[in-house]
């Protein structure tokens, strides 16, 4: 990432992934000490019982942290290790991966993510993140 | 799963999962006490500097760990949650997600999972996982 | 804890820890969805630079996370496993541990807790926490 | 710690926490990539149940995990975060905090660490620690 970064910045970062392209993940908001991923859900993402896999939950998790870390850190970011607990199935149109800065210092954040579903307008918590993200070098 | 669960079971389980479908995991190991996810590294798991990305390798570390706990508690499991810590960025041809019980009791597991990448042979931990599984309902 | 807990309910079950005796901390808040654990900084509770010990932060997240955990669970609870994230030195004279009820179902709420130390009127986070509580038996 | 840390010197460095002392804790192994804790358990550590508390089992978790890290990054060392799983109740006379380095690199390492309650010759793990342990500075 650049050092400053916009939120189309921050779609070009997300895109220049093929994973997340792969999973089809978009930026839905990255500003100062926030940044939302969403992704659609569609069958490819599903597990055995139909509903959405818990490492399509895990993905949106690592990667919203990293994000929301980059909006405070800038540049070159990287996630240290996160933990994800799940709280319920990921039923559900849309997954929100919602994560936001807890505290920082120059080199590091401390990162929460909140993943909801989304479905007609209804939302609900399926699990919680958290984690650090470290400047790189 | 099935209260007796073979490899090959196992491998149909995992292969109802479009997600793993999607990632393109198979398994490689599954004993008691013991399962292995085997993820070839291509183009669209990577991220943006070429490595292969952390979502890939938290899927894994998630999907290994709960199998390995099926492995002792059988049919229906799933992840409470579980945390992993990235140590190297993931470099070589073939994820290799070792996951062993490291304890349970009659409802739950203690699970550990090493992400190792595999390259010509040669072969380097990147990252590792802890989470606990437990029997649904 | 009984299954309608008061604060001073709350204060007699963490009076009843003799653990808790030894650090010596008191219940500071405790309502629907919220608990915070005050431990005041004495020499006892350093580690080799003068600093709180990581320890009384990871006893403070953990006994926070699960009296939080109580406000909507009630009755028997406990901690399944949580994870902390360290970001500074403890410094100052008063730990309180804050956490809440980020969603809960009817057996299990995943909680998070903030590691904030007080000194002269001025706080600051110094460690985050996450984990899951449960309903036992 | 010193570069060149011997368990004499590592028993220096706990010795010179105050909180360990408060809790007894003492080092019984100390050799490169892995450090063993033990505390032997009294009535000041338990919890309202007459359990060990959870809260000495994750100050020894963190405090083991950091010690195995110190065995092969040196000199200044601190745990970045942990995650800890609690399987049983801490039943037995002894708590040994068993850690070793899973993967290291010049800054960081993966530690693991196992908490084994001890009883009359007989042992069960009752918890089960993942971190990373970062050089300062």
């Amino acid at each position: 990432m650049a050092e400053e970064i916009t939120p189309e910045l921050a779609e070009l970062v997300l895109d220049a992934q093929p994973f997340s392209r792969l999973v089809r993940a978009r930026v839905a908001v990255f500003e100062p000490g926030r940044a939302v991923l969403e992704v659609e859900v569609r069958d490819e993402l599903l597990q055995q019982n139909g509903f959405l896999h818990g490492g399509v939950l895990s993905y949106a998790a690592d990667n919203a942290l990293t994000f929301a870390g980059g909006t405070v850190l800038g540049a070159s970011v990287l996630t240290s290790g996160f933990s994800i607990e799940y709280l319920r199935p990921g039923r559900g149109s849309l997954l929100s991966a919602r994560a936001h800065v807890l505290e920082s210092t120059r080199r590091r954040a401390v990162c929460r993510c909140d993943l909801v579903m989304v479905d007609d307008g209804s939302e609900r918590i399926v699990a919680a993140a958290q984690g650090t993200i470290a400047l790189v070098g």
